[in-house]
This record gives structure tokens, sequence and C-alpha cells, in this order.
């Protein structure tokens, strides 16, 4: 007997093969290239009666339509198309051609296709025999999805990066020896569209592909550094000998208290389905939507450098596959996901999800003066991580679910620089867009910008999204000392934007208004913790910000819509204006009361750090949901105190010190170094003496 | 041979005794009460030939002053005094009689006395009496320090909030049944000075005392919850078999390239002092130089609500004495302080800090995508943890340092909300400036307002303060596709203020302008990765901001004075208006190149959530010192990579899935709900199938 799909589920194998059956039945003897083979968002009206009915224990009603997705090729024609099909019914539900403009996000085959194609290109050979490269130097390509700059342009372009591999190490840190030329071609007829040449110093100015002056490459691998490594760092060991904490049915986790479902796709990679907290509704589904990195070099051809890592690529397809006691520590589950290749063909991706526990210090302590009587509970986490590699770059996506009620994204930033080749005929050359990282490479300024896309179910779909600022009071009457501040609330009715506010400490909600709390006396709500972001710097009027109005705003507003995912829109791959949130909310929906979405763009503005190369130190950004009146208390009061019998903790040996002692304390003493004191040195005073304090000196005794 | 304490040493038993003696000798036959024994700072330019010939392995030039600092009262005119002794030379540099207005901070001893007094008052017997209490019912009070709306007030005030005991648990939670009468006590006459009512609905009005209604109260205390714990949490142990990475002389810590002093005073607590990394000056001295806490609630007496916890307590002499197992977890490490008490006798604060390793998840990773080859390094902390309870509430502060040479300072908030009376005589009744928390009990808005003091040394002592903004290029022939960006700087070269900018991306730096990175040519930087907060919600022509100037600002740079290291100045109890770091500022001094401190002031607008109590889910907020040019590359490069052998992970349990089979997948397959197939159920397919991903179907490969 088999296991039925439930609708959060991830995409199977068998459901990869049946997609590629029904499409060669519907197209046949047509030769296709598969992009996409995935599971199709379900429709929310059929899923939530479903869930509802799982949740509260009841008959199920009819399950949802399981759709997939497929976006392909047809090689005869090379028209792009994307197909709806029906699982259950083995049907082909619609199968469109897209309009000519539209480009699909990149393949792990079709990157390889491009990274080899250049590389045996004659053209990029020319090139590279200028460089006179020494035996054992070679070069390699990454290939880069376009960027726009002509609103005109209709081919599926590729721009490849070339650098200097000076070692075939399969470490080697090429991104620290850019060539300065790089060509473009054309994805589809696999023609080389031109030469870009890149520009050596400050200004735009290149020049023509001269022989190679060898340079030291900053590396990271080990056995690359030439330098020893760190001897003194001790193993650091988690254990849990009565097993996790959670619970597990297929990719259903329950866990104190929380229960919701782990999905996975090919785009978004890891996805959050119905989040439930003590069997109360919380979240339909959670998701990290779209993210964009801008760079801010304006010199051609690095203007158009703006990636869409999940619209262009995907997190899911690049999602690492983990390794146990590298990426999580302690207790492991890992999650897979299947995608598929060109061919159709399933690929299996180990461990792409890991799931564990953690302990993040103390959650809630107080200890009452008067009676010294402690209670304190630690911050048991949970934790269900991905990461992504996109081309040179890390992200590291954490959900973490704690035991009150919260529940943290957790984004790292990590990987390498995108680098570029930079001159210093002039010692002492810089540039204001960028930071020089090491010999003749310089790592561009740029932004990553997030978008948390957050589907509420706080108890129950119809939700409404306020904001509360802090404000002082008046003046006046009521308020004689002129200390008194209260909040200020307003109720997002229409769907639209809002701006994020330090000054005013403003705060986002999602509240029920049909659900009370019985002592608050205001609807049930949770609160997003934002992390108030500088938003694009790009002109409104460059293709960076057009594609991406996403990252123009921190916060949008819209009324739930199936389809209507991805902030950036479908297409994000040499898009020439995004269609996506910013479409949306100009529907001036009614969004109080209603099915509602959440965006929240969030970012990083990176001036990178030559720390940050050959391999960036993580730099960690989190945003968080947080019960705000939801509850009638602190819902981590049931959670077991902190006890050593528990933690099994360990005391540090200490020396028999009584170095507390001083020099006047301990009789006549000679003033010597402290470096010069053996560790563990005893004094000659006794210890007792040291402990309670009170019996020396002799004198104290005479005190008053 | 007693050891020599090191200049940043703590406080000695022995030197606290050797303080009343040369006092007493000072003061023959005068009562003394003692309010405070510590060291003094030591003077900075006596300090720094030292530790810098330490640092370089040189001979030491003379050791500097080990100065003892005394607050007592003459028990005799009830004067107040500082001293400041030489402990070397036993002698009293100078003992002074201080201003009246001047109030010293509260001390243990006298706040356990104001207590007793109040309890056994007979004004307060008489409105207890009123209450008609039943049996085993009692009160109990929390004193407060007094707060300021009379410039001409002199006396040393105490105003004590009353609560309703419903039982004698050490750990009742009375904030949940506060009283609606206050008496105001002189703390020096032990006069009552007032009884004030407090407002029991919406506004000021107050009443009599009335017989008091039975609540139910809101416990925390597991025993007194009336509800089952959660039995399914399971052990996580840290272990470390190889013993800490730390080393430890005394209060000298190393770990992984750093080194740096432990300090310890009753003020401030925890104290970081000469911080280096790889034997490279960082920080003279970082510290939490003080917090106030300004209460919302316009109504009278609360508007006088306005803790200074640093200046009117000390988070030294609040410190929690941890407990193994409870407060950290892993190998850990306690370290010892020492205060004195009223009488001038030495108490052993035994485990006041705690420090511990942590590992805290990836710190980077790459994986190169054409070899498979990836790299992860772990990010390994070293945390140091004071946890100080200010009646109702906690903080947890801890000093994160970890291996890419960063610096965290976290702050937790936790603890009890402090709470006023409500009555809720019409369901449904709130206020603008509180939360209902609990029958007849309300907890008002807040800010808790931090200033974090760093004084730097960045690769010597002489050092410099900037910002930089992130904003667009002018839209020019040098930025044609309108999306360069770059970087404004601006220098702070007289000491004053700067605004934190989340539009503009400003960071903050610190910068040596004598030594010149040699790859960036910038001068070598660490930059303060700030907490852009809410500033002061109170007018400026409140009692509540002219008393604490520190926190309107959220930057301040001052030139380095000895005598200058608390943002609120010296005596913050009752004061009128602050002698803090605005005055400091207005010396205009040159702070570019110079001995310059930098003070960041960050914190939280709390508005309370009713899951805040009974005990608050701690609140997180943390700032960072992060290098930015410091190094010529990654700092963490050196640290060995993450491996199972090291990291010994356990891999969860599976049972033998092949739930990744569908119902099509599998032949003919009747649909059931998920919850109706056992966990671990198997299908009929064989696991290869699924492994591979191409046997089946056998269709598959009939493909073109």
């Amino acid at each position: 007997m088999a296991a039925v799909p439930h609708p959060f589920d991830p995409i199977t194998s068998g459901e990869i093969q049946l997609a590629t059956r029904i499409l060669e039945a519907a197209f046949p003897k047509v030769p296709l290239r598969y992009k996409k083979i995935d599971v199709q968002e379900p429709i929310k009206k059929e899923v939530v009666p479903f869930i509802e009915a799982e949740r509260l224990g009841k008959p199920l009603p009819p399950r949802p339509t399981r759709l997939l997705q497929v976006l392909f090729h047809r090689m005869d024609t090379g028209a792009f198309y994307k197909a709806l099909l029906d699982a259950g019914k083995r049907s082909v539900v619609y199968a469109k051609e897209l309009p000519k403009e539209i480009q699909g996000p990149v393949d792990p085959d079709e990157l390889i296709e491009i990274e080899q194609l250049c590389l045996s290109h004659p053209a990029v050979k020319a090139e590279v025999a200028k460089m006179q490269l020494p035996k054992g130097v070679t070069v390699c390509n990454d290939p880069w999805i376009y960027g726009t700059d002509d609103p005109k342009e209709t081919r599926r372009l590729f721009q490849c990066y070339m650098y200097v591999m000076t070692t075939d190490h399969p470490q080697n840190n090429h991104y620290s020896v850019p060539c300065k030329f790089s060509p473009v071609f054309d994805g589809l007829t696999r023609e080389l569209v031109r030469m870009d040449y890149l520009p050596g110093g400050p200004d735009a100015q290149t020049t023509e592909t001269q022989p190679w002056k060898p340079v030291e490459t900053i590396q990271y691998a080990h056995d690359l550094l030439g330098e020893p490594l760190r001897t003194d760092l001790k193993p650091y060991i988690v254990q849990q000998p009565e097993g996790p904490s959670f619970n597990l049915q297929r990719n259903v986790v329950s866990w104190q208290k929380w229960r919701f479902h782990v999905g996975f796709n090919s785009r978004e990679g890891l996805v959050i389905y119905n989040v439930t907290y003590d069997n109360r509704n919380l979240f339909y589904r959670l998701s990290v939507s779209e993210m964009t990195v801008p760079y801010g070099d304006p010199r051609a051809p690095y203007h158009r450098k703006q990636a869409f890592d999940v619209g262009d690529v995907g997190f899911g397809i690049t999602a690492n596959q983990l390794s146990l006691g590298c990426d999580c520590l302690g207790h492991i589950k890992y999650f897979d996901g299947y995608r598929a290749d060109s061919k159709g063909t399933p690929v299996h991706l180990q461990n792409v999800i890991c799931m564990h526990e953690q302990d993040n210090g103390l959650q809630h302590k107080h200890t009452n003066y008067r009676t010294g009587a402690a209670t304190v509970v630690r911050n048991r986490q949970l934790v269900l991580q991905m990461i992504a590699t996109v081309s040179n770059y890390e992200y590291v996506f954490a959900f973490i679910f704690d035991q009150a009620a919260n529940i943290e994204l957790e984004v790292r930033a990590t990987g390498i620089l995108s680098t570029v080749p930079f001159d210093n005929q002039t010692p002492g050359t810089t540039v204001p867009w960028g930071t020089n990282v090491g010999p003749g490479v310089m790592a561009p300024f740029h932004q990553h910008m997030f978008s948390f896309r957050m589907d509420p179910a706080i108890d129950g779909h119809k939700n409404t999204v306020f904001y509360q600022d802090s404000v002082p009071m008046p003046e006046d009457e009521n308020n004689p000392w002129k200390v008194g501040y209260t909040t200020e609330e307003t109720v997002l009715r229409k769907s639209g934007t809002a701006d994020t506010s330090v000054e005013r400490h403003r705060v986002f909600k999602i509240r029920n208004d049909s659900v009370i709390n019985p002592i608050t006396y205001k609807p049930v709500s949770y609160k997003l913790m934002a992390s108030p972001s500088q938003m694009l710097l790009a002109s409104p009027r460059s293709f960076g910000v057009k594609r991406a109005m996403f990252a123009t705003k921190p916060i949008w507003v819209t009324k739930y819509q199936d389809d209507e995912l991805y902030a950036g829109g479908e297409f994000t791959n040499q898009s020439k204006e995004s269609q996506g949130v910013e479409k949306w909310v100009q529907r001036k929906d009614n969004v109080e009361n209603e099915d509602v979405v959440l965006w929240h763009t969030f970012g990083l503005t990176h001036n990178p750090r030559i720390e940050d190369f050959p391999v960036m130190p993580m730099e960690r950004v989190s945003v968080m949901l947080r019960p705000d009146g939801f509850f009638t208390n602190n819902p981590a009061l049931d959670v077991p105190q902190s006890t050593q019998s528990f933690n099994k903790s360990t005391l540090h040996p200490e020396p028999a010190a009584c170095y507390k002692a001083t020099w006047w304390g301990c009789g006549n003493h000679v003033p010597t170094v402290m470096d010069a004191i053996p560790e563990g040195d005893r004094c000659t005073c006794t210890p007792k003496v040291e402990k309670d304090g009170k019996e020396y000196p002799p004198k104290a005794a005479e005190k008053p």
C-alpha cells in the first residue's frame, strides 16, 4: 500500500515520472526540454476544509486536487511552455506557450551546458590565448543570469564571468582572480552574442586582453592556506540520550505544542505549512518568497548584475545536500526532496533540510529576592534549516520554533563575494562603490533584499493587519508630569504598503477581530518583529528597481489569491518590470477581516569588508513572529524548570585559589607581576579566611 | 605568598576590610554606615603603559595605584560621604561630604530595612486592617527608588508598592495582586512622609482603602500552576570531553586568539577589560554603563517610576549567584565577586559571572558547485554572562566572543512586569498606556534604555569615530544605468552626538588613522552594529528626560577622562538632572585621532504583552562590534573544518520509509487519509525504485 501525498507534501519521484508521461502523451514525438517539474501550490479553498477537518479530527472532505506544474521548451520550435497537470486524473489542465519575452529560470543542466559552451568557444579560447597563461593555469567561468538593460531584448542571455584557476584543487577560490573579458551567449541558439571587456580601473574604461600577470590567489581551503590551523579548539558535543523531543508523521512535525508540515519545492526550497500551536491555527504558509541582489557598481556590464536567487534560480534546486556533523549539531533529522533534470528524470535531493533541537540560553528567569527562590526555564528551540548555494554565495535559512510560541526566520549570508578585476596600477587606488579585497580584485557594494511571505491564519483565516506606533501623550491635564505615552493604531483596510519606523517603534500585528482575548479585551494577535532595513538604493528610473518593486517598501499586504506566491512575480529572469506584489496591491482589495497575506521585505546593504573575503563570516538577520495577546499568559509557563539533573553541566575545575587575598591582606608581601605567578599558585592565607570574609584580619572583630 | 591584584581585578575581601580599617582610623569613634566599598577605576594613564608592557612582554613599569572608593553615611550627622583610598599606601586620598541633594544608590541592607519599616509601620498596618484580609493572606512590599517630581526635594525617599500575598510559597507572584495604597518613607529619619493612594480605574482618581475582594493570583511557580507540566521535553546535554577551549590565568581569559580581563564591580557588574585579538589591541574597556526604565503611565504617583538600574542600585550587587546546570549549559567556569554590607563586612558573591563555550550554528560555508567540495566552519562562541535581578525584573547580559573577531553584547529582558492595580468595574475597560494582564492587574507601558560604553583601543589608544551612509550616486554620466551607490562619510571631530539611520544604512566605525590596511588602503577599523531604537518618549520638559539625557540620542562620543564612566552621571538616585555624557560632550573636545569613548544608547519600548505575564519570555536585543578592514582577510579562515568525527552528531533513525511513492506510483491504490497510515508503514515498492528514481515506472526507459 502506498501512502497518499498530503496536499502539502513535496513532489515525489513518481509524480515527476507521471508528469513526463502525461506531457509526452500530450506532445507526441515533440522533443521536450524540461526546466522544472514540481508541485503546483494546491488550491487554498480546497485545502482549508481538508486541514480543518484534520485539525478537528472530523471526517475528511474530498482530497484537494493534486496539481503539478511543468516548465519546458519545445525543442522543435524553441517555444517556452507552462503546463498544469492534474496528477489524480493524470491529465493536462492546460499547456500554454508563454510570450517570447518571458524567460524561465536557470536550471542546473543549463548552467553546466553554458559553462562548457563558454569554455569551448573559439572566441573565448582566443581571449584566453592572449593571456599567455603559464602551464597548469587555466580559466573557468560562472554563467550569470544576464539582467536587463534593453526593453526590447527577448533572447535568453547568459553573461559568463571568467576567472583564472591557478590550481585544480576542488576548493580553489577562482573568485580571487577575475579576468577582464566576459562573453555573452544566447542560451537557446548557443551563439556568442558579444564579448564584453571589463573595466580595470576606477572608471569604465576597458582594454584589450593582456598577458596575465601572476598574482597571489586568496584561498580559503585549509590545505591551500599555507598557515597552520588553530589547534586549541576542543570538541563540543551535543547529546540527546533519550532522543529528540519531536515526533514525525511523514512530513508533519509535532514538537512542544507545535504542529506543522514541512514543504519543499524547487523554487523556494523550505516552506512551512499549516502551523498550529496547541491545536490553534496560526499560519497557513510561511516562506521566503523572493530575494534580489542588485550591485552598486555603476560600470558596464556590472549594471546588469542583479540576481533574483529565488525566481531566477531557486533555493530548492540549489539547496545543499547536508552532511551529518557539519551543517547541524546534535540529533538531526533530514528531509529529502526531488527535482527533475532537463530530460525529466527525477533527481533525488537528499538531506536538503535538516531539523534539530538547540538550546538557546535562558527563556525566562525570575529570582524572588526575598526568598532567593529562582525559577529558570531554558529556551529549547526546534530549527529547520536549508542552505542554498547560488554560484559564489550561500544563504542559510532557518525557521526556528520555541516554547513560548515564537517563530523566527533567521537568514545568514555567507559564501564568497562576487568580485571584479581591479588594477592597482597606482597603489592606493580605490573606488567609492567597492572594497579592495586582494591583489587585483575588488568586491563591489551590493544589497541582499529578502521577501518573507506570511499567509496568516490567526485563530482562523479571516485576519487584519495593522500597526501600532508608540507616541507621547499630549501634554495636557491627563499628562501633568509629561511622561505619559500611548500607542496609535493604523489598520490596513485596503491592500497596500507601509513603512517601518524605528523612531515611532512601529510594530506590525496580525489579528483576528472575531476572537477577543478574555483578559486584555483586545482581538487575539501575533506581531511581526520586523527587521527595518534600507530599501533599494538604485534610482526608481533604473531597471534594478522596476524589476524588484517588492524591495522598495518593507511591508505589503494583499488579499489572498491562488498563484500569488512570489513577491517579484512568477518570471524574474531578464524581466523588464516585476509582476508581483506591487501589482496585486493595486487591486485595492478590502484586507480588513479577510484572507490576507503579509509580505515583509528586509535585507542587508552589504558594503564588503575585507574580512568577508575569501569566504564571508556569516552576517545574520532575523525576523520573528511573536504572540501578542493571543494567549492569556506566558505560553512557556508549563516548561519544566532547568535543573542540573536534567542538563548535566560540568563545573570547570578550579585551582585551590586564594588569589583573592591581596598583598596587604596576607602580611608582608613583595609585589610581583601577575604573569610571574604560576597558575594555581597558592597563597599562605587559609582558604577559610577568604571564604567567609569574616575572620581576617582579626581587627574586624573590633568594629562597632 | 599572596597574589597581587591586577589593576583590572575586582575588589577582594581583604581590600574591603582594609578600607574599613582606613576609614575607622580616619573617623575615630564616628559610627559609619557603608553604602559601597569597591575598587575605584584605575587611572588610565598609569594603566596603559603597564598593560602595553604586559602585551609586548617588556619589563613592567610601576604598578598603577590601587584605589578604593567608599560611599558612606556618618550616622552621627547623617552626612553622605565619598572617600577615595590608596590601598597600597593604606591612606585616605580624600573623604568629602557630598551636597545634601545627592542621594547614593540603594544598598541591599537598606532595601530590607525599608521593607521591614514599611510592614511594621502603624499607618501601613491601619491600611492593611481596612482590607480585612482573610486568614493566611498577608501583604508585602517592594521599596522603590522614589524618582523625582520636585526640584526642592532633598530627603532620601522610598515609595513602597504594596502587594497581597495569598500564599507563603517562596515563589508567590505578589505582582499579580497589587494594593491601592503606597506609603512613602524617609530612608534616613525612617519617618512616614505620606500615604499615597493609587488610582483604580483609567483616570487618576483614588479611593480610600476598601475591603479586599479575593482574585485569582496569576502564578509562575510550577507547583502553584495547577496545570501539568510538559512531559515531552527530552534532555539536551552538552559535553566537552577534552575540556573547554579557554585558558585562565586568574581573571585573564585566553580563548581562540582573544585575551581579555574579566572585571566585576558592584555598579556595572561584569566589565570586560583590555581586549586583544592575536595580541593586537582592540578595546580598553567594555561595559553597560547605565540604563533607565521610565514608565509611560501618566497617573500619580507612577509618573515618578523611573529606575536607573545601574546607578540607583547596581548590576553587580543584584547579580544572581548562578547555579550549575540552570543558567548556563555545558562546561562552566564561574567568577566570584565581593561587596561590602552596611557594616563594611565583605560579602562573598559566588558565581556572579559564568563563562562557557557555545555552538552558534554556521560561521561560514561555501560549496563549490562544480566539484561539490564544501568548506564548513561552525561558529564557536565564548559567552560571559551575568544576570541581575532588580526587584521584579531580570536582565541577562552576555558578552559573546567568536572566532571571526566579533564581540556581541546581548541583553535579554525577562522577569516580572511591574504591575499596578486596575479595577475592571466595567468589563472591557482598558487604558491606552498599559495592558490588562490578569484580574485587577495592569502592566503599564515602559521603556528599557541601555547605555553601552565602549572605550576603544583599535591598534592603539588614538582612535576616530565616524559614520558611513549608503547613498545613491548622482544620476550623471558616471552612473548611466542609475544603479550605482556609494558611501558618504562623516567624521565626528568634536565630542558630540549622532543619530542612527536605517534609511541610510548608517554604520558607525572606530578607526585608527595611523594604521593603514595594506590591501584596502583605508585605516584599520571596527564597526558597531548598532541597535537603532526609539529614544525616550517622555517630553523634553519632564524630569524623566532631564534625568536621563543619555537616552535621548543613540550615539555619543567623548574624549576620555578618568571618572567619566556612567552615561547618566555618578549619582542617579532622585537626581534632578543627569550629570553624564550630555555634559561631557559639551566640552567640544577634539575627538579625532584621540583617546575617545563611544557610547551607544539602545533599548526596548516595552508595551507589555499579556504573554509577558506572570514571567516574561525573554526579549532579546543585541549590538555587535565587528572588524571592518582591521584584518587582511576572514580571521576565522584558520578554524578547522566542521567534521562528524569532531562533532559526533546523531542521525535521527528513519522508518524504512518509501512514503515518497504515490498512489499512482505504486500501482492501484485506494486513497486513504494520511492519519490512517501507521507511522513507518511500508509501501509495496522496492526502496531501490525510490532511491535512484530511475527504474520506475518501466516506461521511463522509453523516453526519447
